[in-house]
Formats: C-alpha cells, sequence, structure tokens
C-alpha cells in the first residue's frame, strides 16, 4: 500500500465542513473520498489534518490516504481535479512514508482570519470577510494578542463541548497585517482548541471596537470562563491556511 | 419629485442580470426596486446605466430614479443596506437635475476582465475569474487588443440577436495589468454592444493561447461577420467597472 500526502484547498462556503458525518454529501472529506474512490475503484478514506468547521476555508489542508493504485501523482491530481467541484482544488501529491498521518504527525498550524474594515460591505469579498464599519483599533488588538503568546490554558476560549482533555496550548505568534481596509491576522500555533481561533477573533475584534480592555484579556485567559471572552467570530472569515509537519 | 443618483456595487453570482424581466425578482434592478419602493412607502423605478448580463458583476453600477420622498441621503443608504442583501450594496446617492438619465447621459464606460492564469484553479477567485491554466502570451493579446482601439463597427463582436441600429462603437483604451497570476484587462469606451466585451475578451484570451494570430483581429473587424471571432467569454469574470458622464 502506498501512502499518499495531498495538499488542498478549498472554499468551504457551500459545505458542512471538512469532516465526514452521517449521511450528507456536503463535506469536504465526504467529496474528495467520493471522487478518489470512483477514480481508482478501492475504497479510500482520507484523515485531514483538522476538521474545519461549516463554513470555513483552507488555502493548504493536509490529508493522506492509503491505496493500492500505482496512479502517477500528476494524473491523480488531473483527475481528481477534473471530477471535484471548482471550489475545492488538490495542488499537490506525494508519496510519504507508511506511518506518516496527516493529524497526528501535525506540528503546528496557522490559521488566517480577515477583516473588511470599511465604511460599506464589500460584496466581493463577503464570502471571505467579517465586515465591520466602525474603525477598529488595530495597536489595543495588537497589545492584547501579546497576552496570548505562548503556552497557556485556554479553556477561557474554546466551546464548552470541546472534549480534549488538556485545553493547554501553545501559541507561538500572532500577526496582523493591514492592507488599505483589509485587516489579515495570522495565528501560529502548536495546535488549537475547538472555535478557539474563532473566540480569540471575537474577543479582540471586541477590544478593536473598545468594549474590552486589552489588558482585560489577560484575566479572561487566567480566570478559564468561556463567559469572560467575546463572541465566536464567523466562520466565513476564518482559513486553514498552513500545517507544519 | 427628487432626482436621485446613485452609486451601486453587486456581485451578480446569484442573479439574472440587472434588467426587471417578468416575474423573476432576481434581478438587481427588481431587488433594489422592491427594498426602495417599500422604504420610501412609493412606487420607485430605476434606471441604470445599462444592463448587465447574468452572472457580471459590477464595482460601480450608476442608477436614478425620482422620488417625493425627502428622505436624507445618509439614512437612505444606511437603510437601504440593511434592507438589501449582502451581495448588492448602494455606496453613494446624489440629488440631481431632474433632466439627468443615468442610461441616456452615459459619456463612457469601463469594463474590467479578470483571468486567473495559473496551473490550478483559485477556489477564492473562482465566482471573480475565468481560470486558464495554459500560459498566456500576454504581448500577443495586447498587439491584437491594438486594431480595436479607435471607432469602428464592431459587427463581428456582438450577437446577432443585438438589436441596436448602428455597429459603431469607439473604444478609447484597452490597458492589461498583471499581477502575478492575476490579470486584469480593463476596457474603455463610448459604449458596447450587447456581449461586446465578452466576445472581444474571448477572441483576446484564443490570441493569448496561439489559437488566433495577432494580426487576423484587424480581418475579423473589418469583415463584420460574428463567426470569425472568438467565443463569449463567461459572465463571471467581467465586472462594470465605472460609468462616465
Amino acid at each position: 500500500m502506498r501512502n499518499i500526502k495531498l495538499s488542498i484547498q478549498y472554499d468551504g462556503t457551500r459545505y458542512d465542513g471538512w469532516q465526514k458525518q452521517g449521511n450528507t454529501n456536503k463535506t469536504i472529506q465526504g467529496k474528495i473520498e467520493a471522487v478518489l474512490s470512483q477514480m481508482l475503484n478501492e475504497h479510500i478514506e482520507i484523515n485531514g489534518s483538522g476538521r474545519t468547521d461549516s463554513g470555513v476555508h483552507a488555502y493548504n489542508q493536509i490529508a493522506n490516504f492509503k491505496t493500492k493504485s500505482n496512479i502517477a501523482f500528476e494524473e491523480l491530481i488531473k483527475k481528481a481535479n477534473t471530477n471535484l467541484p471548482n471550489d475545492i482544488v488538490i495542488r499537490f501529491a506525494e508519496e510519504v512514508d507508511e506511518v506518516f498521518h496527516s493529524q497526528h504527525d501535525a506540528k503546528g498550524k496557522k490559521y488566517l482570519y480577515r477583516i473588511w474594515n470599511s465604511e460599506f460591505n464589500n460584496p466581493f469579498l463577503d464570502s471571505y470577510c467579517i465586515h465591520l464599519s466602525e474603525k477598529l483599533d488595530i495597536n489595543a488588538m495588537k497589545s492584547a494578542s501579546q497576552y496570548l503568546i505562548g503556552e497557556h490554558d485556554f479553556s477561557s476560549f474554546t466551546t464548552l463541548k470541546s472534549n480534549k482533555k488538556s485545553k493547554v496550548r501553545t501559541i507561538y505568534s500572532i500577526d496582523f497585517s493591514v492592507n488599505n481596509e483589509i485587516i489579515e491576522i495570522i495565528f501560529y500555533g502548536n495546535g488549537f482548541l475547538y472555535n478557539m481561533v474563532r473566540i480569540i477573533c471575537g474577543t479582540l475584534l471586541d477590544v478593536g471596537l473598545g468594549k474590552i480592555n486589552p489588558n482585560f484579556v489577560n484575566e479572561i485567559l487566567s480566570k478559564k470562563d468561556r463567559s469572560l471572552a467575546g463572541y465566536t467570530a464567523p466562520a466565513k472569515a476564518l482559513f486553514l491556511y498552513d500545517v507544519e509537519y
């Protein structure tokens, strides 16, 4: 059996998230498995580096699957992309060691959150940005974000239904880039809890709007209480940006 | 009666074009008229600077309407945008002379066509670009486009169902900008026939792919024969960019 690693890009707008579930065929994993199984005439199951929620996008999701097929990578990619809908694209494939597992071996992840900070909504960015017409205080957001860098228990920044045992994660960096009216925030860490990036974003946006004092983010973190943090910012502005191994 | 001029931006993906027709309420004109009529409690009809086809977008469509209302512009815009779907945005409103008519008074128009020229499709640009994986010869496209500048009979570049009497139009400029894998072409002229920009684009794309010799575009133009020109390039990559008065 060959173990094949894929690099996948998708627009999550139309999907119920990455992970196959129940009898919906509106998941990204489900779509890719169906196409590969048909193409290779074999039951294919793919492991993603992690789930993405309904509506979340990916610049570079990593997945792997086992196959008996000896199809060439170029042909695999070309055929798969022809059969996949336009909003899911496989950009790279390579053979990896048989023990490689996209989820278990992930050492770091980057997520991107995009904000359109302008008086009017931008119809062409509406599927990929949250729109806020009030000018955000980026410096306040930057200083609040500093409290989150490093190894912390992020219990305040995950939903209660998260069933991961340890809530301790390490955030290596939170970088802001401002390009006219588009603000991009890149979160880089060793892993993220369920809804963690979206709740951190909701909190930072409240800081940027003056509703939460930047220093208070330190207190939110230390109290380990979800109710103190901001709202869960919308999925449509979130991108799984990269996965490190 | 006040005569109010609007600047409108829209993502045409979900719509059957600008122009109200039959009993579909899936036109941009129809949506805006419904919202304004309800808001102002008055039957509102708007004149657009021109139709855009099903799936075509607008950075800056201009329209005007007559109203008895003395609503302030700020309130008008705010209320309208709150009631319009996210993919239609009114960005500006002003009172104009009672004889102003968005269509009849238009002196020039700009259209933008966007190409994603890269090996793989980009899921995030798929609604706003045509994807071509083969590298386009931009210089050939530029030299072909030079034949189209100036006053010409553009019969070769319009669909037969076009019922405009004169097929003579003036193109002032065709500008190319290349930004990594995104190619943008801006067409500026005194007016464009039905499907004219899309047929010119289809022709220029065939030139860029080496299927049509750049010099042959001059012959296509002079023969006044639609069957010689290229295909009608897809609507989703076309934007009404600006209207001049």
